[in-house]
């Protein structure tokens, strides 16, 4: 028999796979991803630089979903923050479930450094102190990460069992506005804006 | 041999158990806690209402660590509401792989629909328009959330190859200050409660 002219492995299906198994379970390991691929686990390490490397893997794949060119400062900075905060949300939204792991293991991936180097340029280009920088962008990609997470929440997210025992809560469901995810985040995002205005 | 005197099972060592899974793997499954109890399957679903049950218990759980008595209408509403996010972070910090869980289910939790309660009677207490108190709600919940996995997160979140390929990213991490996670949710929290104060 001839060897297959598609490789079992590359690092292309070994992140599909990964984010596969995240996106069922929540997690992934290494002899996970090679059963999948009908490989052996030390074939997997083989391409990929362990386990960490996956996941820088998985970062650029979530990233690349994210429009980089709002990031353009030669647009007011408060709009491009905007537009990428809002592309950011969808790429992450797509894949709620990897949101813990990315967001607990060190960013080393180039592409997604690049992104970040895009945005510090812009708010330093905008005036922001350099203390500044970095603690506006966290508490942008906070809002934007938690945001992403409750748009794959189900859209009636209190359940009430009666509405005696919680009467002011089952009200204020009654009156909130249809997409309270995107109320939120929009309400969310102008407060965070507005108070960064202030920091100028 | 005489039955053991503790039960093997009941709701506490479930939810327990089924929080242990998450903290290490990101998800459980009902066959892991019977096998962790040493337990049939079957015996853990006659102690709790489903895969469901289980979740509702595992937000009840989480959610007892954080001080509903900051939701005190005779305070300052904004102090208050700043007080829960506080004590909300710590409690979902300690946890933070199973936020998406709890983030993508509906909540049924008699025990946390009665924190909800209280934060809408606070919030229609302190005059906010009834659409709007979801909404301000949700937000909240989105920046503490996204701020709690990031207190899981390294301190050294950016890892530069070199300092040549993103320089800007270089001289803004430099710059940052020491508790960036803390920071970045300040920033994040008097953006929203300033902006929340303008919709009164």
């Amino acid at each position: 028999m001839g060897r297959p002219r598609t490789p079992l492995l590359d690092r292309d299906r070994i992140t599909t796979t990964a984010l596969a198994l995240i996106d069922e379970k929540g997690d992934f390991s290494v002899p996970q991803i090679a059963k999948r691929l009908g490989a052996q686990t030390g074939s997997v390490y083989h391409h990929v630089d362990g386990r960490d490397g996956i996941v820088e893997l998985l970062r650029e794949r979530v990233s690349e979903a994210i429009d980089t060119s709002t990031l353009d400062p030669r647009h007011p900075w408060d709009a491009s923050l905007s537009a990428w905060a809002r592309s950011y949300r969808a790429a992450f939204a797509a894949h709620p479930k990897v949101i813990p792991l990315l967001m607990t293991s060190p960013v080393r991936a180039p592409r997604v450094l690049e992104q970040y180097e895009l945005a510090v340029t812009l708010l330093i280009g905008a005036g922001f102190a350099l203390p500044d920088v970095m603690p506006v962008i966290v508490a942008l990609e906070n809002l934007v990460l938690g945001s992403a997470l409750d748009l794959a929440a189900p859209e009636a997210m209190w359940e009430l069992p009666d509405e005696t025992s919680t009467p002011a809560l089952a009200r204020a469901l009654d009156a909130a506005p249809q997409g309270r995810t995107d109320s939120a985040f929009e309400l969310a995002l102008t407060g965070f804006l507005a108070h960064a205005r202030t920091m100028l």
